[in-house]
């Protein structure tokens, strides 16, 4: 699926449940029907030197940059980033519109 | 799709023609089998201090690890990695299993 992606990739505070965390983004994406499609990841066997710290990513969906805008000023986004903001050492985010330069087949 | 995911976030060096590389990148994933799915985009609007600097995200999928390992070593990557590498300021990637939490409906 194309649509506008909203790409996080993050470094957890070394005291952080990622699990818990995983919980609540977990929710918050089945609770805002804006969130399309959900997939994350952590990067448990690339080279330390290319991740650079980095170890999860979160890639969410949305059909248009209107779903997107419309996710962020959801009032369980808004929330949800509030706890999130605390339990992160190192962030990145790209939001873009997706060119598919390959299809899944 | 699920899959295993070869994640790419880059600043390309200013002087770069990202069409060039973008033609080069096309042209690999069409050449090797392994690579089933690719897309990409560029943060046009995104706030810079959360992008730090990164510009473009690239993101291939694999059926699974064996998949993405047979593109690493694919002569075509090798030669595409030591050009692609002369053209970039910052790289972040990562590797990982994807876990699909929410799919596309």
């Amino acid at each position: 699926m194309a649509g506008f992606k909203h790409l996080v990739i993050v470094k957890f505070k070394e005291d952080v449940v990622v699990e818990d965390i995983l919980k609540g983004m977990q929710k918050l994406v089945s609770e805002i029907d804006a969130v399309k499609s959900f997939e994350w990841g952590q990067d448990i066997e690339g080279e330390e030197m290319l991740r650079q710290g980095f170890t999860h990513a979160f890639l969410m969906t949305f059909e248009d940059k209107q779903g997107y805008t419309a996710f962020v000023g959801h009032p369980c986004h808004v929330e949800f980033s509030a706890t999130f903001s605390t339990a992160i050492d190192k962030i990145v985010l790209l939001d873009f519109p997706s060119v598919v330069a390959k299809a899944a087949t």
